[in-house]
């Protein structure tokens, strides 16, 4: 059986809008949120600075999600995350909304490992081996 | 030569995350405000309160976007709206994202067009001519 | 001794500005997490609704913090939640941020107990016995 | 007559919550956009460089606001910004919400003038003549 990981997360007053329903940019926060704890679950920071002083991280290439049921405020909803595909220097993770058993929504976040110059300048490299052996391990397709 | 339909946005600091650039989650903010500053000038609401007691609107049924170059603080960023397909009940639109000359990104919304019943329950239902009359005037692919 | 209540948080990239802490602004969502994370402990929703068609909620008066040292990225914050005042239609909290033994912020929300008639108006009236009884049991100065 | 400084603000779908009004901590994102179009407008900026390579800035100490009236989705609300007290080292603002003549919220921000160092350190400086002189023939209660 595939390992799992699933993210909770209460939704908050201040995530509604005026249609009474989670707004729909802030389930792109919830993906962020869910990857970070991915991350987090495999002793990664999603920056880290290196020996040499440069730091590196996961800009974002691309972000989709498709809306399936409205998320309503109080609900407890549950976000599975899934390794869809891990390149030599990108990474894209699938996101399983739902409340109980109601899907709510599938969103989908492609990112770059990136090394950060000072001056705000940054270029794509190769994903280091220490993060791509946990990557391998964690719940994919 | 076709309508053009141009947004303007001046990037907050509120907008901005720790890595210095607008937070990826604002980009989709940033696509409804175009979206809704489109239907202003077409003489639309986002919501509109219908004869018999029910209220139309245009939830969101999916919605994308790719990153091509961080947008900053103070940006006076412009975002070019057009009607990428208009159904029979859905509208999809496209939002470039420049400023100057130098590409940001490049987003989708497809909406669907709602009558949302008291108790939260909602149907898509065809979108009425008064809409499409002007939405086929507007900026298109 | 007083009972306390402590509610905890995650400080999320998307909390965080280019100043690399979280946005001043997003310290007065977490008053608002506190306060409905002290409501569901002791059974209240935030907003009810009433036999008579009604709904009642609890609309802010007022709002203030004082900060004293920033918050970061990935932080485990913890917020005391103390009821500092009950009066007959209002409500006013007291939040005291910190990590570990570092004094963050400290906030201040009153609020006045309302109904909400439909089209949008609302008052104050009073606040019912089953939530005075509850509240005069809850953390205070 | 003394000066006036008035920034104009469209109040976004975003802004709302399930209340159908704005959420109460977008005020103070408003409040930061007035006073940075008023920095904007006397030729500041809200974080320099200086030549020594420290960055100079304003953290805020202290917010509060209050509310007389809801703002709604669609509102042009105008938010009048005067220099309420501006000191050696620090500088309060407040900031007059309406819409129209309907006065919505007033509220205060007071800030420090702080040089940052690498590593996140900083440590309030006196405010250099240059902004004391312009900020002495702003809007002045």
């Amino acid at each position: 059986m595939p390992p799992q990981f699933t993210f909770s997360r209460r939704v908050q007053f201040s995530d509604t809008d005026m249609a009474g329903i989670v707004h729909f940019a802030n389930f792109y926060r919830y993906m962020e949120e869910a990857e970070h704890e991915l991350f987090r679950s495999l002793g990664f920071k999603i920056v880290e600075n290196q020996p040499d002083g440069s730091v590196v991280g996961w800009p974002r290439v691309r972000a989709s999600c498709t809306f399936e049921a409205p998320a309503f405020y109080d609900d407890l909803i549950e976000i599975d995350v899934i390794i869809a595909r891990l390149g030599f220097k990108s990474l894209t993770m699938s996101f399983h909304f739902r409340r109980g058993e109601t899907r709510l929504a599938t969103g989908e976040l492609k990112t770059v490992f990136c090394r950060f110059e000072r001056g705000g300048t940054f270029e794509s490299i190769g994903i280091p081996q220490a993060y791509t052996d946990k990557l391998v391990a964690a719940p994919r397709e």
